[in-house]
């Protein structure tokens, strides 16, 4: 008999060699139904293996990563059985699952594969399923999977063979189809009930450009019809939503191929947008005893060479800029800490000057390989909503719960409600790995978790995941189609105060050490507003609208009394244009609709008359004639409500 | 006889021979006095020197440039003659007046100088001047002035004889002294009344540090005693307000050796006045039409071939910045232009779109020699108050003319009244250096000149001035101290709209290329505020002090309603702080004084009792009594007289 323990802590016999499936059938025929992988003592196992010591058992069903993964991974093996029915001769490399779904690399030879192809592919794929075939692995000698592969003339498995040791290489077989493979499947082919191809592209063996160039198929794939339908859904809804599309469209900021990959050119209402979005921050950093600070762009490499950021990220960014007959370097910022470092040295400070908190919107320059740019997410320049805060450690504490409130009013203010954070503490079994004393570390990881609690965070512990240099505590948000963005950071910072000898006369008269905490609300303004473009479908909060009302005249000759009300509407700091274009009124409201404008004022002969405006709403229609005041009153109220003062303790 | 052309236009006959001295002696004797050097024919000709042939001829006195000129010139002679007698067998090589005064290079040998011995050099050099000896220009030949100089064993003078030819060699007398000298001189050392050596450096011979290092002593002279005392108050002033100890003392900015030499880090106090600045700037523009934009601070060296400017200024800037594995280069930004011409290109335009005005605070990086460098005026990284107008040839004239007013109103609301401005057309005998048609370089120079006439600048012309790319303005202010700075410019742009083949579609429904306007109006935020500090010596205009008010309580009983005071006066936007020290109210004063804060309120007892506040103004004394609300008021009212909103039709 073995002991086979389960997540709730409950601890039951069972025969040796008992399969994880039997565990789920004797706990409920229900969960066996739905049970598609296990980990059995932190090691991923087959629903079909036969478990024969003491041991953790955790079962997976399609509602965990983990189950997902199996079931990708296990779709990936059809999927790769379907091509190689309909492309005989092809070679077939390796196929993971990722995030969303799997794809497989493949040497399609001569032949070739396009989207076209792809409905026949899914329908082979779901005839395979069908079958409802176990996934069943099987150890092999070292030779025989050489024998099998070189049989097929296959060398990109029997490079990967090469590469194993005997006792390590199992195969795993459904159908008629063998594949080398780790494991981690679901148990058979028949709960695979909908199947799409995603897309089609080229992939280097290896990821490296001397080798041969395969074809990558994507593929996602869902036990219920349904799930798929959802799916494809939100991939449309993501599509229209896409930060890269509507940027052009609200005409936010454009590339340049002469500038350069990966360095947006912010257009006026892009500039103009994030502007309000920085003002914000600025008025409530000023609240919470924030100066503002400008540093330049570059400085010598030796500052780099202190931070010890030159040692750490040196050759794979920007190289140095030389200089024409001196032999000073300079390198492109690629944080502007050490900067303010510099700055907190130019003065000497005692405790009572404590905290200082250096903020700027710092453009910061990082080198990306051209193909993982994308958009505004991940560019070569960008700009961070930075701030450092110097510290004595007894003020460590206040300094990061301020932070933290700072954090929750800018996702507040923005309509971010659904989040995360973690938070990273050291690995107390590798203390060699971190710079600072036990009682420092314990002061600030106490700090922050207590922060965390009082302030009533949803928050998880990894141990081991903070940076060298300090514990940190991360915002993850999650947009309105349930996608996750790491935003904010906190970071609490031992390493550069020690590294740039910053120092401050304590009540003892003695020099101390001060702490510092690097802080990033927004992360940076391009991702920022990647985000919230995708967030929003760029229906901003009514405070950050690039126009927040069009003035839509019934014809030209209210043309006057539309510039009356412009007027007005820029003496009560609203944002508004007019539509004076000689088109029906239909027209100009469908597209005032379209083009996002929260308000649609109309006017007349009525309106005029009277000094009314009638009102339409984005997405909600007619809300009566007012007068402009009153729409001015309700515009103001709105935004009076989702934009609050930041009021902290300082 | 020969006939002498005078300034005035009229022409007088004088026999052939006659000097330029005989004929200010002619015109009265009174100038004849005051004359101290001439030019005929545009060459620099001594009073002495006979003229023989027909001409114009311009006389000079202490109060040209060209007068101060000759005058310091001469004066390094008397200063050679005066060191070489103290100190006996220097090696004397080149003495040249400069802007203010003169230096000599000096090779001393092994002997000394220093400070110290100024008073016995000035003594000396008196000493000669009193001796009223006349400066005697004469011609020698080549192989005379080599064994003159190989004599005295000076290899320095031989080398720059050994560069010329005969018959265009002089040498000048007076006293026993000689010296190898193009000419130039005032009639006799007498007038020299009045000297001070300024300071001694160490100069390499020819500039370059292969050669050996040389003495440079600088000095100055006067004809009055008088002008000496004045040179030296306002020498005093300058170094009290020498922006570089001010921006230390005010903790406006500050340089950091790591971050590198000539790039300048703002310190919240600093930060915050040029944020004041910059938001002062935006809200004109705003009036005036302009949209921001913002840019990356590099772009591919491919964007600056485009725009011309590698190829004039690539290899003596910053080099360009490799990347680790993709071929791409890229550049620090020298100039904003490029990229506001790519923003225009992202969309297609009518001429009923334009004209279309981008400005951008955009950080540009210029690689300066490390000795060119001085605070905030020259430096390696700064921030243009940049814009480009993009418009078409029609509306050239009336967006030339917004600039201006936008211009003028800058220097109103900053205190600079006095200022010159100079129009640069190109030269009409070289029309092909030029790029655009007659047409279009016609009608810009045109409405250059009718602007400035129509706002009644006080202008001079200069032709053969201009840009290869287009006519331009430029603004030069004078200072509190009369010293002059290059503030402003507008310029017209034929050339980028061509390389980056920008377009409109005309009335004609045909392509057209737009004119662009480049303008600053501060010219860069680092030598504005610069100027700003000479010129105000730290007491800006009101609405940009770093701080308006400070509160001085007379003992620390009144810290709460002192506290009250700040509240009240944070709602009326003024900036102010409490000096809660336990000091007495006399020494708080006098700190105060100091620390140049325009206000200083005093709180006591009575104050506290009655809400009031005692009011001081900085260098003006006690304006009385008043409610806190008044103050606000009085305050208040100060700057709406001074900063004026900004009024254009656009």
């Amino acid at each position: 008999m073995i002991k086979i323990t389960l997540p709730d802590g409950s601890i039951k016999e069972f025969e040796k060699g008992t399969t994880p499936m039997e565990v789920a059938k004797s706990i409920s025929e229900g969960l066996a139904r739905n049970v598609i992988s296990a980990k059995f003592n932190d090691s991923t196992v087959e629903t079909t293996t036969p478990l024969n010591v003491d041991g953790n058992l955790v079962l997976f069903t399609w509602n965990d990563d983990e189950g997902k993964k199996a079931f990708w991974h296990s779709s990936s093996h059809v999927m790769a059985q379907a091509i190689q029915e309909l492309y005989p001769g092809v070679k077939l490399t390796i196929g993971p699952a990722i995030e969303r779904g799997f794809y497989y690399d493949i040497d399609f030879g001569e032949q070739k594969i396009s989207e076209n192809d792809f409905k026949q592919i899914e329908d082979k794929i779901l005839e395979i399923s069908r079958g409802k075939h176990n996934f069943q692995l099987r150890e092999v000698s070292k030779q025989d999977a050489l024998d099998f592969y070189k049989k097929e003339n296959n060398d990109f498995k029997v490079e990967l063979i090469e590469n194993l040791r005997d006792g390590e290489i199992t195969f795993c077989d459904h159908s008629t189809f063998t594949d080398l493979c780790r494991g981690g499947h679901i148990p058979n082919t028949g709960i695979i009930k909908a199947v799409k191809l995603t897309s089609v592209a080229g992939a280097y063996w290896r990821g490296d450009e001397k080798n041969p160039q395969l074809t990558r198929v994507y593929g996602i794939s869902f036990p219920k019809q349904k799930d798929l339908k959802e799916y494809l859904e939100l991939l449309e809804e993501a599509k229209r939503r896409d930060h890269r599309k509507l940027g052009k469209e609200l005409e936010l900021f454009t590339f340049s191929q002469k500038v350069g990959q990966g360095l947006p050119l912010w257009l006026p209402k892009g500039a103009a947008l994030r502007e309000r979005l920085e003002n914000f921050l600025k008025k409530a950093q000023k609240q919470a005893g924030y100066e503002m600070v400008v540093s330049p762009h570059i400085a010598l490499k030796e500052l780099y060479v202190t931070s010890g950021h030159f040692a750490k990220y040196g050759e794979d960014s920007f190289q140095p800029i030389k200089t024409p007959n001196e032999g000073e370097e300079f390198m492109l910022k690629p944080m502007n800490c050490p900067h303010h470092c510099e700055m907190f040295n130019a003065s000497s400070w005692s405790y009572r000057d404590l905290p200082k908190r250096f903020a700027e919107f710092g453009t910061v320059y990082r080198y990306e390989q051209s193909g993982e740019l994308h958009g505004l997410t991940r560019v070569r320049g960008f700009t961070q909503d930075d701030a450092h805060i110097f510290c004595t450690p007894d003020q460590l504490d206040q300094e990061f719960k301020n932070v933290i409130d700072l954090t929750l009013y800018v996702f507040q203010s923005l309509g971010f409600e659904d989040f995360i954070t973690q938070v990273s503490l050291r690995d107390p079994d590798n203390k060699d790995k971190y710079i600072g004393s036990d009682d420092v570390w314990e002061k600030a990881e106490n700090a922050i978790i207590s922060a965390a609690e009082e302030k009533g965070l949803n928050y998880k512990v990894e141990t081991g995941e903070a940076a060298f240099y300090g514990p940190k505590l991360d915002f993850m948000v999650k947009d309105a189609l349930g996608r996750q963005w790491q935003l904010g950071t906190i970071q609490v910072d031992y390493n550069l105060p020690q590294r740039f000898e910053l120092s401050y006369k304590g009540s003892d008269n003695e020099s101390h050490t001060p702490v510092m905490i690097h802080r990033a609300p927004f992360g940076s303004m391009e991702r920022f507003v990647a985000i919230l473009l995708e967030h929003t479908g760029g229906n901003f909060p009514l405070w950050l609208m690039p126009e927040q009302a069009i003035i839509l005249s019934l014809s030209e000759k209210y043309e006057k009394y539309s510039q009356k009300v412009l007027s007005l509407l820029e003496k009560y700091e609203i944002r508004a244009l007019v539509d004076h274009r000689n088109e029906t009124i239909g027209k100009k409201i469908r597209e005032a609709e379209m083009n996002k404008y929260p308000f649609m004022l109309i006017v007349g002969e009525q309106e005029a008359q009277d000094g009314t405006v009638s009102v339409r709403r984005h997405s909600e229609g007619d809300l009566g004639t007012m007068q402009v005041e009153e729409f001015a009153n309700l515009i103001n109220t709105e935004i009076n409500s989702t934009l609050k003062p930041f009021k902290t303790e300082v």
